[in-house]
């Protein structure tokens, strides 16, 4: 996907959009985004806009709108029925409804690992969750430091393991054996039965995911899943 | 993917290729799959045939061709120009190659586990690659038996681990640690960078894959790697 402006998305040029930049910086990042539409109100009714170069209609295809919504978007906005301004303005709610969510998210990770700070739960996760999350930070390398957002991850990993508040688990053949049941009986992927079979281990009835395949297996295996997605 | 005959693949309806089937078994299968041909050779001279719902065309357009040759074949057979006849050889001769590459691979697994058994090598592998070899069992349930699949994987495995020529390592924090370094440092799959790690840890030289990419980055390594794949 390129940036905001059609070129490569990269952090020095600021073409793309971070979670925690406020409404107003969002919405000047989208309302100069790159357009296909005309010079004037009075051109773009005459002649409509062309949707393969609006990259506001890009990102709405791509992230936020069903084949057939974008469609019907694709098609007013070729018959000039439908503005710029208003393509750049549906991208904007959809991004901050989207931001809203994720920060809903975020603020219940932040919550656990601020009881758990304070003593008040002990959270578990596999060792394998700390190298998929890794995997994850190098794949968005482009747009964030996976060194630096690693050494967080373990510096903060470290202090509430020091404090007793967090224990990570080693994949073992007893934790593989019943992630093979899992896979099997629920033609899951091994990493998300891995998840359930260490928290089986452990002998919490909690389960903590931000995953919604996970949350409903999780809940047939009996779980009560504390769901992180907003 | 549908089966040859055009219908949902399945092992009842005996409509897939499997690897250790006769070359005889597998001409058979394909030159009875449904075709896009005419009824008659005239015909189809002067009509063409149809590439679209032709089974022999559909394999080799999604598991052998280039776009561009896919193009060219569906080009020829629409003009009449190239036999269905023609299409299902080609279909026929692809196949032979691509299962006599596996055989070889299989061939050379089959070796490195034989030499174990006598004692002459020590295998070792990470627990994680057997929850990921029974997450490919579970993929191909409709065509194999993942269960019975599994049974064979662990005794197996079971055997050599006796006979004290299998080690299975644990998912370990120090090689997680290991693991994250690599992820970061060549932009791998922690589950890829895990191998290697793995392989680190027992401080061998030599590293059995059948990926290319893998096998690349352990040469990198330093790593002495036998190629699993023919």
């Amino acid at each position: 996907m390129p940036g905001l402006d059609g070129e490569k998305m990269s952090k020095s040029r600021n073409n793309c959009i971070f979670l925690f930049e406020s409404e107003k910086e969002i919405k000047r990042k989208i309302m100069s985004a790159f357009s296909g539409g005309q010079a004037s109100i009075e051109e773009h009714r005459r002649l409509g806009g062309n949707p393969h170069v609006d990259m506001a209609f890009l990102y709405l295809k791509s992230y936020f709108l069903t084949k057939k919504e974008s469609e019907d978007v694709s098609e007013r906005y070729s018959s000039g029925a439908m503005l710029s301004g208003e393509m750049k303005n549906m991208l904007f709610e959809k991004v901050i409804e989207r931001i809203n969510k994720l920060k809903e998210a975020y603020e219940k990770v932040d919550e656990l690992y601020k009881n758990a700070e304070m003593g008040n739960v002990r959270l578990y996760f596999s060792i394998w969750n700390l190298g998929e999350t890794v995997g994850v930070f190098d794949k968005h390398r482009k747009t964030t430091d996976p060194k630096l957002s690693t050494q967080l991850l373990l510096s903060e990993s470290m202090k509430l393991l020091v404090a007793g508040s967090l224990s990570i688990l080693d994949v073992s053949s007893d934790i593989i054996t019943h992630s093979i049941d899992l896979v099997l009986k629920h033609h899951i992927y091994i990493a998300d039965a891995l998840q359930i079979a260490t928290a089986r281990k452990i002998q919490t009835g909690r389960f903590a995911t931000a995953d919604k395949l996970l949350s409903e297996i999780a809940e047939k295996e009996g779980f009560k899943v504390i769901k992180l997605k907003g």
